[in-house]
Parts: C-alpha cells; structure tokens; sequence
C-alpha cells in the first residue's frame, strides 16, 4: 500500500498548519525586519545569568535534575511560584494547586484534552492567538467568536454566549491581548469570574504579557476573583526570561489539575527539569523583578515609536493603543484586503502577520498585527518608513 | 455551579492516571531499594560533560538558544541525528525526514493525535509499556493484545489480526522491551517491515533501548527494512545520556512527519533549544559511544547479578533471559497473585511493579517486572534477599 493512501485523524481536517509559520521562512532571513513574531528582543534575554545559573545547578546537583522527575513539575519551582503568582497575578496557590508545563501553550493543550469532547462550544476573543485557535481545533472544539471592544470581551455578550450555546469553556488573553494588545479592564474580569461560577464554565485564563505593562496600573487576574475554583491561570517565562526554556505554569483548582496532570503523563512525562530549576533559581535569587523593570523602557520606547508612526498614516480605520505586551493592531476601510500590502512589504525586506487568521470566523482582510518587540528602534523606524510607502501606493 | 460538576472529556473515563506512579511515591523515600522505576542509575548520568557543554553553549549562542526555536527542532541536532540514526539503527534519513521531540513518549502522542480516531485499531505487545498504553487510550483507541514469545512477536499473529481487524497501527519495542526485556529477531522484523507495506499499517517503533547491550549482537531495526514510508522510529537519549533533559526524535517519512509538526506546534511548539543543543554537542564531540561504551559493564553486571538470583527460587515458574536494557519479567504460577507479595516488599523497603498494567487485556496476576539499572549491586543482592524471604512465605 503507497504511503500517500494513509488517512490521518479527524481531527486534522481543519488543521493545515499556521499560516503564521509559514510567514517566518521569509522573517528569518538576514536583513528582514520583522514585525511578524512574536519573539523578545534579543536585549531581553538574560543569557548570561541563565548559563550561571545552569552552570552551577548543573554541578551541584547535577544527577538529580540529569534523572526522571515529577510530572506535576520540580518542586522547588512550584513552591516559588506561589509567591510569583501571588504578586504578580494577585491570586494565592497552594504549591499543588500549580503545574509545570513545557510552555503556557501546553497548558491549554492540557486543559483541552481533559475538558473538551468533539463539537464542544469555546468561546474566544475575535480575534485571537492563532496557536490557540489551532489547539483548540485539534480537539474539534467549536470556536465562537466574542464581541470585543477597546476594554475587551462584552461581558453582556459573552452571558448570551454562555447561555445560548451551553459554553463549556472561555479562552481569554485579558492583558496586552494577542493580536490587540487590548486589556480587560477591572468591572469586567470581576463580572467574568462570577460568570464562570454562575454558569459553571472553565476559564482558561492566558496571561503571559502580563508584566510587560509600559503604561498605567497593573489588574489583578480573573483568577483573583474566582470563589468557585472555574478559572485556570495559565502563565509563562517565555516573554519575561526565555521562550527557549519552555517552561510555563497552570493554577488552580485540583480537581481539574490532577486531570491534567494525567494527561501529561502520557505528553511529554514531565517538563526537563533543568529548564524548570534556571527559572527556579532565577525567581529565588530575585532577579526576575529587576530584569523586567530593566525591559521594560526599550519595549515601551519602541511601542511608542511605533503608535506616533502609526498616528500619521490617514489610510488607516483604527489601530489599537495598549500600555503594554508586544502587538499592535491595525485596521483599513473594510474594502481593503491587506494581501498586496503584505506581498510587496515582504519584497522589500519588511515582515507583519496578515490580521485575517486570528478571526474564528475568518475574514477580516483589512486588518495586520504589528510586533514591536523584535527588532530594534532604528529598524522600525525604517520598516514603519518603508510599510507607509507601500500603503501610500497600494491601499488607498 | 459546583466545581465538583464539572464534566471531562470522554477520552478521561479510561484514563485513571497511571497505577505505576502511584509505587513511586513510596520509592522516592529514603533507603527504599527500587526495582519499580525505569531509572539510569546515578552513575550513568554525564552531568559533568553536559555542565561544560551547557555552560559554552550558553556563552558562545545564549541569545539563539533563550530564543523561539523551529518546531521541527533544532537543524543541527537533526543533521547530526543523520549519521547516529544509521550507525544505531542502520536506518538512513535526510536531517528533513528527523523531528526532535520532548521524549520518545511525545512522539508516540504526535502520532497518535495525527493517526487514530476513537475506535481505531492498535496493536501492541502483551504485555507492552503502561505509559504507551496510557497514551493510546487517551486517544480512545481500541489496543488488542498480539502473542509474543522469547524472539518477540508472533508475525503469522500478527498478520491475522491486521487482516481481522484492519488495524491502523502497531505499537512495537522490538529490543530490550519494556516490561519483558526481549528482542525482535532478525527474521521477524523484516518480516514486519513488509506486513507494514503490504496492508498499510503504520509502525510506531519505539527504540529507546537499544545502545543498551550487554551480550549479543547488534539488530538492525524494523525501519532499516522498511522501503514503504510506513515505519515511523521513535527514539530517545533518555536512557543513554539523561532523562531530565526531555530529548528524543522521531525519524520517517515526511507525510506523516509534516502533521506531527502540525500537532507538535499546538502541542509545546518546540523542544526547549538549549536541551537539544547538549545532545547536538554531546554527539558531534563523540561522547556518547565512549559514554555508553562505560556504562555497558555496570548495567550488565546488575542484570546477570538478578539472573541469576532468580534462577535460584524455585516457585518462580518463568523469567525472561534479555540480552540488554532494563527489565527482567517474571511469571508465578497462574493461579498466584502478586499482590500479597509487593505488599509485604513495600513494606520492607523494597519495590517492584506488578505486571498486569502492563497487559492491554489487563489480568496476569501472578507476573511482575523488575528492574535492575536504580540499585547498586550490592542493594540489588540486598533487595533480592528480601524478596527471595516474602516468595518464601507468600508464594508457596
């Protein structure tokens, strides 16, 4: 029987690979400016602590962390995580009450496999992160789009939403949302909090830009406001130490967690315990806290830079004005289609992500994502130069 | 709404979490003789190469490795994984044809996310490892138990039942299988590689085993006679090099890869980048062979140590002879049951695993799996001591 006659699973005929990876062959290439991923500048990543780090966990307890751990995460970091959540999310753990995982993307992927059955109904931003989408499309969920505005998800929308279609899950970015940027505001991760425990609907809870705040107060987590035990924080060290690493966390209730963990098991057994010891120590030493308030002004500075060029450009509908994460959001008349802008950008040496693949529903050709984070000032400068050109001739 | 309402997904009613675990509870205690886990022992973990090597790795690339990597793995681990794979396994591939996974487990998962709808028709050793039976059932598929004797699997077995059931997988450890520890024989894996082509069955064949030899000869794996793309090699440098790091690959046709990658994007995105790195360096400076080359002697002796206690203990009916690895499968009297027996080793400080998780069909009371690579030789001869005194009493 020819190989070519093999029929993959059902659940990968929505599943063609993202669009956005594809983009990254071109974005790799030297001399491009990327304004595609949504990678941490290379200023941001503490390699010289990290190998320290490594260096001496390595010698001194070396045949440990070489050997099998526990599938539930290192305990040390576990523990430390209670008070790095607690500060940071506003939300209290017991250590059992959190979950090393390789990456806040295997958190939802997790939560997926214990909770969602075929043609289960979640409901998302619209637009949303893209691997989310993918993710939960693997597990056949059925992705309703939400209603959102410039403080997020409506949350008389997402009532209706819940009640209609009998949601059993909410996946939500409340801060410096991916691809807008947008943050819930405070009324409204309050109402969905007793939403979730009124309708008894799981909150996954994705929160990994939450420290990359340029501007304005810092809110507390859906989480915090959760009596019920519904929502699940799910977080990362990706965009505050390292993406490489690949290690992030899920909190909250057991009872959904032990589920998780089981699934993990039979994942990946347990995240390497190297990686979850650098964190570890990183957070144990205190550098966390120095190292982003150290970030956070060459962030700010390019997301700033990148809002005032974005102010002079008349052919654009909207854009959205975070005061924090890694993405811009940008939208034209409704007649246009971004194709041709993003053909001859990428021509010329200059990347962004086409707005259309973050919808659930699709459409939507008029709009981009902008990353501020990857390349340096002097860069967006010049890609925002070259980019204004290009719309100049072909989106008006 | 009550947490303890919520409902899970149906591919959690078959998943209890696995009975293994739980004995490991008692076996990280101190002083307790494990013969339960399937643990290199400390003296085979490399910490002070892979030390140095983690440590100039993150001097000499630390920004490239804290950076997102490619979810294929990282190119240079997989252009040298090119002339491993063929010096181990005397199978070829192009670096295009290798994916690098968290583990050899992950690759099992990829596989089965890519492949099996509920219901579908795994075949698997009797008994074959729990973990991947774990796996397999959270994909819902249905997993039915091939006859294997001292040489492996039974292909005229083996044909009948594709053909009876139009399987869509077989699940193989072909050397040094876990739990039993025997080897596939030479004969039986081409004649499997051409069962494969013949019906269109996917191979999963999990090789992790195999540098592991401590007598015999060397067998090509069933993927070097396969010239149909429908043997896909599962492979991991957790028992060589070290578990904790979270590295193995998978090797085969780029049909079935390219969706593995498509599942592993949503799944951990990548492999962490500085792990893979540490494999990568750890094979180009040539350590591994001259690593494996030390440890051979003390894992050999552990086992010929076991052999031959238990050739000494009269109600054992059966035990299996390997050749390598890390288990040795043992067999009372069918009408035995090893409960009483683990009961009382537990509780003098000394761990086995019964067998039946390990049977798709479950029952087999009266077998258990021993493994020999945890203890030192003297707490092997300790630990038989003790066991040797509860068969005594209990067994007789």
């Amino acid at each position: 029987v020819d190989i070519t006659e093999l029929h993959f699973a059902q659940r990968m005929n929505g599943l063609t690979g993202s669009a956005i990876r594809e983009i990254f062959k071109y974005v790799s290439k030297p001399g491009v400016i990327s304004f595609a991923g949504g990678n941490p500048g290379a200023f941001a990543l503490p390699h010289e602590d990290v190998a320290r780090i490594s260096g001496e966990l390595l010698r001194s307890q070396g045949k440990t962390l070489l050997q099998y751990g526990a599938t539930e995460g290192y305990f040390p970091l576990r523990e430390s995580l209670v008070g790095y959540i607690e500060d940071t999310f506003q939300a209290r753990f017991a250590p059992q009450e959190i979950v090393i995982t390789s990456g806040s993307m295997q958190g939802l992927d997790l939560l997926c496999k214990a909770l969602i059955n075929p043609g289960d109904v979640v409901l998302a931003e619209s637009p949303t992160f893209v691997g989310a989408l993918q993710c939960l499309n693997a597990y056949q969920a059925q992705v309703l789009p939400l209603k959102c505005d410039d403080t997020g998800i409506d949350p008389d929308h997402l009532e209706e939403m819940i009640k209609t279609h009998h949601a059993k899950m909410l996946y939500t970015i409340p801060t410096f949302q991916n691809p807008t940027g947008i943050t819930l505001s405070l009324e409204r991760r309050k109402r969905i909090a007793g939403l979730a425990a009124k309708y008894g609907v799981v909150v996954a809870e994705d929160d990994p830009y939450h420290s990359l705040r340029y501007t304005g107060e810092a809110l507390p987590s859906i989480k915090s406001f959760d009596t019920s035990g519904w929502v699940v924080l799910l977080g990362s060290f990706s965009k505050v130490i390292a993406p490489g690493l690949r290690v992030g966390f899920m909190a909250g209730s057991e009872i959904i967690l032990r589920r998780c963990v089981t699934c993990k098991q039979c994942a990946d057994v347990h995240t390497a315990n190297l990686n979850q010891a650098i964190v570890d120590v990183y957070l144990r030493q205190g550098l966390l806290t120095p190292h982003i308030r150290a970030i956070l002004p060459g962030y700010g500075a390019r997301m700033a830079c990148m809002l005032e060029y974005l102010s002079t450009i008349p052919q654009i509908r909207h854009f959205t004005k975070p005061e924090g994460g890694l993405f811009i959001f940008v939208s034209f008349d409704e007649d246009k289609d971004v194709a041709a802008l993003f053909n001859a950008a990428i021509g010329k040496g200059v990347a962004f992500v086409p707005g259309s693949p973050f919808y659930p529903e699709g459409g939507h050709k008029n709009t981009l994502r902008l990353n501020f984070s990857s390349a340096s000032l002097e860069d967006i400068k010049r890609g925002m130069d070259l980019l204004n050109q290009y719309i100049q001739t072909s989106m008006s």
